[in-house]
């Protein structure tokens, strides 16, 4: 059967959905995932954008192995491809990417240029690319409102200077799957060498057809489809991963296609870009929302209760959605806690297992019953650790109907053990206003939300927060049996966050700026 | 332009989605937006079920005005057609809707029918529907798997013993766009009377391509569109409205078709329905999600201030989606209060109006600015007030990193005033073991999340738990600017449903369970 290939760029276009600020170890968590997922490429970011950036593509090129590793550059600025050079070439199968519009209104807007214009800028691009390495992608932004004659000069002519992929994005999610098939047929039959270069389509989910239209290209011939786990990204995010996954493997009948995904990752895939991004889940999210395959009760007073039920098109467990298994409780040993988290997917270092094995003895004794999901959220929230300028050590709230909430808190701010206590609201908000009190910070809370990881009263809460300072947007998380100590443990997270990126100057995709310099 | 009719079932096959029970004051307060939303035809609900849905579509036909009103009977039960009858007649525009199933998989399993005896039993339903109305509704369940000889059969026959709208169902969500093309095109030849009759189609979400399936059968020719607002239902849900109309809308240009919908009631109903039935949206969901209209900051170097963004497909403020106006205080008054609720698209007794300033005023003392989000959830949860076996008098609690969380609650219990206290977890669990104590009850919690609805730290939390005991699921919802105390209202309000549903007996769709029969 024919391959489509996975381009997955979680790590970068859908990490522009907003307040989705990841550390760097949180990214290469998350590129070790899609790794075990086995995406075919794997963009890691923009690594002429800032510091940050380029660290992290260059760490995951040397630590992860199996996918094509590819980092974006800019057509117009020659220092881009040399930075994002630097941060690929230890990856086993480094790539360039490099894009230009080529509808009137991104040209105009972004470039001030015509389409022969643009052209040439794409195809000095192309051969800057070129020179460093053989692999090089050219997108063409915003492809569906442009002019398709325009679409298929720029396409030749990158073609002829070299792109081995030519991907064709819907920048803006206003393409139907009969425009998509009528540009691609186009391309199948006005370019020469289109068996010879990896064609693939790119796509926002503005009107919901993103899945759609990415299989109207693959039945037009495309090879390559870019995904992001849970279609985060930018507005209404990018195709889902997980979505265009399952239709191709269950309706192999009538693409006869199918991708190289180990479909039992895609949960595990999921859970992790879920809690690690911030980016909620709504429960009818098709494949891995919660409800995905919870089915009315529709009683078949006729059929065998032995009877295949007959709307179960997929199988939640080929997908890695456990059925819950044994329940795991202060007895539990060392070795039973590492057997359960490599069915979970987890291979953690014996350092690692040992650290969340505290961590679990710590949670056994507040909970009876331990989930899988208490074990993914331990695991992922251990990931998250690192120095930070601010620290929770001591938080006491009193509430009610009738009485005015207070909190008493005690942290570390810059090394200095401080103490004081307020008046809030509620319980939260006592204790969201003592903690900006003596972190002097006066963040705008932009959202916030609890969700329990497991079911029961005595689930671990997850508290997801967002707040907003000038022109940064942080999220911030918190767990805990108690949700208004998660509130408090999610609040210093975010400032912490904030006290980081404040340092930071990021430049653009559409900008002309001089890209940031990589110390040599 | 062609005309494309939006056919509503939020209030029947989206209330599947797990959890979402609605009392009948909710459900009607729905119907009355989704006028207001101008859909044209509102399928109520299953009259047979119930007395509760009997009740529903009772009230709706005899109070709203504007949409065709339509209820469910199954084909094989005679009865179900003079119950629905009887809830629908009292409407400006009565449709009767019958279905039956036509894969082999449904056949068989449902029904242990050949496909001969379906059609038989098909052609039977429509003409005992005809005998109480002109308009009458036929559903082929799960028509994109079945034989499409078949199909073809079927629709043939109930086309000839009278139905006037036949809809096509992809009942386990695995049809593709092309898929439906091609079954749409083959009745559109193989139907001599295709022009005379309505055709129509029902998809589910399963692989994410409900949208683009529909606007498929659009394209070849239907003329009517199964919805739910916010894409609600079993599993990944049914075609979410807001997705359709906006496509249909966005690209007239591609579909030369239109529909009735009032663009600027999107969003409300959106609100509603998500507050009512506690089914959160993720912040990526096109065009009603938070960050559906929210652009990462990509600067154009070269483009004037004034230049039109060219991302923007869609505008928001047409889909009723509201910059922030002039923020509401304690000094508003009544006539402000009024305009402002008429600007967000409801139109209040003056009764009720007087109810919700008289909270307005109580929000207000704790709260300094009022958004129109507060007013919202305001005005949605004084809907749900009715006379219940359980009230919360008081609440204190007591929690943080060190000490026992414990709860001191009192209550009213069948009339009875009680007080108790206990210990838990966090101050949430303290409260709910306290009040499951009180009550006697013993659910399990089966999901718990908090929203806060407005920004800033004294935003209102909103809370919304599930509960389930024995084969009953009920969502609570409670709103405080304290979250224990909203979880406390919430816990209590779950319980109130479950005392509700505990009473009544729900016959399925797909059983030959003898009906329900109602007191004439």
């Amino acid at each position: 059967m024919r391959q489509v290939l996975i381009f997955d760029t979680t790590l970068r276009d859908g990490l522009k959905s907003p307040g989705t600020i990841l550390t760097i170890e949180e990214k290469v968590r998350i590129a070790s995932q899609l790794a075990r997922l086995n995406v075919d490429v794997l963009e890691v970011g923009f690594p002429a954008a800032s510091q940050e950036q380029y660290a992290v593509v260059e760490r995951v090129s040397r630590e992860i192995s199996g996918p094509i590793i590819t980092a974006l550059a800019r057509a117009t600025n020659p220092r881009d491809f040399e930075i994002a050079w630097k941060t690929i070439r230890a990856s086993e199968r480094p790539r360039l990417h490099t894009f230009a519009p080529i509808s009137k209104e991104y040209r105009e807007h972004f470039l001030k240029k015509d389409a022969h214009q643009a052209v040439e800028i794409s195809v000095a691009a192309v051969k800057t690319a070129r020179k460093y390495t053989p692999d090089v992608e050219f997108s063409l932004v915003d492809a569906f409102r442009a002019d398709p004659k325009e679409v298929l000069e720029m396409v030749r002519s990158v073609v002829d200077a070299g792109a081995t992929v030519v991907n064709l994005a819907d920048t803006v999610g206003r393409a139907t799957p009969s425009d998509v098939a009528v540009l691609f047929r186009l391309l199948r039959e006005g370019i020469d060498q289109f068996g010879n270069v990896t064609f693939s389509i790119h796509c926002h989910n503005d009107l919901g057809m993103a899945v759609s239209n990415s299989l109207a290209a693959v039945m037009e011939g495309a090879t390559q489809v870019h995904c992001t786990v849970n279609g985060i990204g930018e507005r209404a995010g990018n195709t889902p991963l997980e979505e265009l996954v399952a239709a191709l493997s269950t309706r192999s009948d009538l693409f006869g296609a199918e991708s190289r995904i180990h479909l039992d990752q895609i949960y595990p895939s999921s859970r992790l870009v879920r809690r690690l991004t911030g980016v909620n889940l709504q429960p009818h999210k098709p494949v891995v929302g919660s409800n995905a395959f919870f089915y009315a009760s529709d009683v078949p007073q006729f059929a065998d209760a032995t009877d295949k039920p007959p709307y179960e098109i997929m199988h939640p467990e080929k997908l890695g959605i456990q059925k819950t298994g044994e329940l795991l409780s202060s007895r539990t040993t060392l070795a039973e806690l590492r057997n359960r988290f490599e069915e979970l997917g987890y291979d953690l270092s014996s350092e690692r297992l040992q650290e969340c094995y505290s961590a679990f003895q710590e949670l056994a004794m507040k909970k009876e019953q331990i989930f899988d999901a208490d074990l993914e959220l331990l695991v992922n929230t251990m990931a998250v650790m690192e120095p930070a300028p601010f620290n929770l050590l001591y938080l006491k709230v009193n509430a009610g109907s009738i009485s005015v909430p207070n909190a008493t808190v005690q942290m570390e701010v810059n090394g200095e053990v401080l103490q004081d206590s307020g008046f809030g609201h509620g319980p939260v908000d006592a204790a969201f206003k003592t903690i900006m009190k003596m972190t002097r910070r006066q963040p705008r809370l932009v959202r916030y939300s609890v969700g329990a990881v497991t079911p029961g009263t005595d689930a671990q809460g997850e508290v997801s927060i967002r707040i907003e300072e000038g022109s940064h947007l942080v999220n911030g998380r918190g767990a805990d049996t108690d949700i208004v100590l998660a509130s408090a443990k999610a609040l210093v997270d975010a400032l912490n966050k904030l006290e980081r990126v404040r340092e930071e100057a990021v430049i653009y995709e559409f900008t002309d700026e001089e890209s940031w310099l990589p110390k040599l």
